[in-house]
């Protein structure tokens, strides 16, 4: 497949389709269609960039990586958040960057940094491009330019240490790159987030990412050993042994970082050798809360499958719905999914207290149904959107203790914002022994201002997790979107805290301006 | 047993002893002995502190709560370094706090670090005084005095959430009573330094202290979900979720903040059920080098106890040679402790795993043994002393494949230093999938500047560890005895950020001065 995302929508454009007839038509029934095609013609703004400064990047990095064409431009502007989408479609493109440049190694990285702090230029670490929360937006005032840093040329497995299952990735490197180069050698990553096919190394590390199979092989940020830094004020380098007492852990201070602190140029992480076997299994839950127990159960009894995620009833029903082809029927309940990689030891002490804890088992073939479109969910959005129906998404994560109040107060603040029509979907993909997150769908009919309606739903969710003292991103990260309730989040202390830092680390502040810092 | 330990030696003043005749023996045999016994008449510092803040602290904290007593400064003087004790024992009292002050609340400590600024006093927060780096010996120049803020009053639980399993905990809570007060509820927290009976929550937080069975329950910094750290420009409250991508992870720079950013005043931390079984085991294998790969095949295998430890040929020959008792033969080889608590059902596979790999079980007598004796090797130290014998530990931490390196480069550093008469004896006691700890334990005759003689092989032996890619502490803390190689463990950039930190949070530098921060 390619590696370069359709301009205006997810993923590879040879996948992009209209909406099935059959699903057309539900939705017409559920929610009413509009055809809302894209705007295909497209002007970019000039590039402002002083010619001096071009002529110094391609000196510096040669004219093949300093790309200021249309089509570059385009392709990294902005990133795929539902917002990033509608502008993109109406043919908003005013978020470009002047130029894309391409540095192949650290020692570019940091002469890039270099001259962008000399001539006070924007940079904009670009991965995957698959941000949705306005990570690829900078601020543009008072820059002579932006510039997109795409560090897609370095790809390499720089080490590979087979007795500490340690590996140090290149940031550049794509999800299924980097598995099947591991895979190669017999190791294997296990990080499989929605954006698994595009997304890269430096941006799980960057925004701190949680992967489908995070109940088995943990999130992004418990995988990193170690890491490299390029800031304006030198590199830092972290990461000398598996956990110490050696102060605060720098290594989480740089994860989460989205560029605003540097540019991560190498990372460290765990692997783990492929798994032999493979199976995921389908279950049926009574409700959410007992499928929710159930996990929790799973979590506080050292009982954790490689993958573990339930959805709500309203999710289990439209699931089924539209997944007729494996056999759904809609005998209701909420289903959860069950992956064994490897882990088949437990899978039967996991069996027997799923069933203990009131679930039916449904077999592997729906199991397998899951496994094989895990990462196509995003596709169905453009063809939504494509007839007029917003599809978003939000998430937070919180306690145990707290998780139905949290649910019931996002769902309701989604609803009342978008209106007794809308769809509020809800699942539970990723389980620790204290807590859980909570990851919600969003289906409305679109009026005639779509980013303005969303933008105040997003903002009645968004103060809802904050209000029900939960976490306002579990794994998409701040960005530009999340800032204000950031700052509710940490707190003004927090606040300056990461102030200082950025203070300290970029005084001009010339990385991913605008970004994570509120 | 009393919670106040001796003022110049470890632990319960009643359980101070001579060495035993028959040990005193072998140790002149070894080591030669010569009786140095401690000074018992000290002069302390007159109080520095003005009048008017000690009549400030009398209001804020009521009379009982500012001490200013020979006994209690005496006792708040310094931690439990081997040069700690050797200072105390000479008679010097220099570092000795103005004043002892008790807050009782997370306002008293507000008004307390109010207070400091105001008057430019320096605060030493003190838990269990158990520190073997430095971490309570403030800089004194430039500071109107010098208080030990005793964080003894605060031993709340202030939440317990069965739930989610944590529970919110006070600073001056010493791990005896928080163990109490949770088994009170069927809970436990599992986190048994080998200070546990005197140290406290707060400290283990602010120092990313790690357990004997760290394995099976994680290092405090793991089990901490959120905590309140009060600083000089408000309080930093964090711990919304178990984890999430909201930009840097917090809790981390606040975890190793050793006190100087802020005071702990609550930490919620991940809790289990009480373990209804219990069993030590110990194993004997070949080698060092055999029993460390049978501990990574282990770790990387899925496979942890919830004790595993394994000393080296030389500690394990001295453990045998002093445990008579309980039958030790001198067969050679390293021994290795595994627990189990409630984790019985790992018991199977792991026990084949390390007969595969080698081991021999020598029965649960010699594992119960140690788990009698786990905190009673401090106590040894001071009946050395006592008869002119140098002792002191030392450890670090480094990935699988660096491990032997590291070994023979931090043995060789203390040999060398300490001369070849010296004893120097490790073990593993922190397993990792991608690494593990080294602790050494040196024994030597002290000579007529023992404290310079200390010093020259720490030196040593530190600079070996920063050579060899390793950390310079896996869960010793910084305090002010590793500053100087922490600097070289994170580097220029990670020094400027936490000096930019440490700026923003305490720009008068009330706080711990002359700590942590090189």
């Amino acid at each position: 497949m390619t590696t370069e995302m359709h301009p205006n929508r997810w993923g590879d454009p040879a996948q992009a389709a209209p909406l099935p007839e059959s699903t057309r038509g539900l939705v017409e029934l559920a929610l009413g269609v509009r055809d809302t095609p894209a705007v295909e013609e497209v002007a970019l703004p000039a590039v402002g960039l002083p010619d001096e400064v071009l002529a110094e990047l391609r000196r510096l990095l040669g004219d093949d990586h300093v790309l200021t064409d249309d089509e570059h431009r385009r392709l990294r502007t902005r990133g795929k958040s539902t917002p990033d989408l509608l502008k993109a479609r109406s043919g908003d493109l005013a978020d470009a960057p002047d130029a894309v440049v391409r540095p192949g190694s650290h020692d570019d990285v940091v002469a890039l940094i270099d001259l962008a702090v000399r001539h006070h230029v924007a940079l904009v670490p670009f991965g995957g491009g698959t941000s949705v929360t306005g990570g690829l937006v900078a601020r543009r005032e008072g820059y002579a330019g932006v510039l997109s840093v795409d560090l897609g040329r370095m790809k390499a497995v720089r080490e590979v240490d087979k007795v500490s299952m340690t590996v140090v990735l290149e940031p550049g490197l794509r999800g299924p790159e980097a598995e099947a180069l591991l895979a190669a050698e017999g190791l294997m990553l296990g990080h499989y987030p929605q954006s698994f096919e595009f997304a890269t190394i430096g941006g799980f590390a960057a925004t701190r990412s949680s992967g489908q199979s995070s109940a088995g092989y943990g999130r992004f940020d418990a995988m990193v050993m170690g890491l490299t830094l390029a800031t304006p004020q030198g590199t830092l380098e972290v990461g000398t042994s598996p956990a110490n007492a050696a102060g605060p852990d720098l290594r989480q201070l740089a994860l989460g970082s989205e560029g605003a602190f540097g540019i991560i140029t190498a990372v460290r992480v765990r692997v783990k050798k492929l798994p032999e076997t493979k199976a995921y299994e389908a279950w049926q839950f009574p409700s959410f809360d007992a499928g929710a127990d159930a996990m929790r159960h799973l979590a506080q009894n050292g009982l954790m499958p490689t993958v573990l995620r339930l959805s709500d009833e309203a999710e289990t029903m439209l699931n089924l719905a539209s997944q007729s082809d494996v056999g759904g029927d809609s005998s209701g309940g909420c289903l959860m999914i069950v992956g064994f990689e490897d882990s088949i030891n437990r899978r039967e002490p996991i069996t027997a207290a799923l069933e203990e804890l009131g679930g039916t088992s449904l077999g592997e073939e729906r199991g397998a149904a899951w496994a094989e479109g895990r990462f196509h969910a995003p596709y169905l959005r453009d063809s939504l959107l494509d007839v007029g129906v917003l599809v978003e998404t939000v998430e937070t994560a919180t306690f145990w203790s707290n998780r139905d109040a949290l649910y019931a107060a996002v769902k309701g603040a989604l609803t009342e914002a978008l209106g007794e029509k809308s769809l509020v979907l809800c699942h539970i993909s990723h389980v620790y022994e204290t807590g859980c997150s909570l990851y919600f769908t969003v289906a409305a009919p679109a009026d005639d201002a779509p980013l303005e309606q969303w933008a105040a739903a997003k903002a009645r969710a968004s103060q809802a997790m904050i209000d029900a003292g939960a976490t306002i991103t579990h794994h998409h990260a701040v960005g530009t979107d999340h800032k204000q309730w950031l700052a509710q989040e940490v707190g003004e202390v927090g606040v300056r805290i990461l102030r200082a830092v950025k203070a300290e680390l970029d005084p001009t502040s010339i990385l991913n301006p605008g970004v994570l810092i509120p």
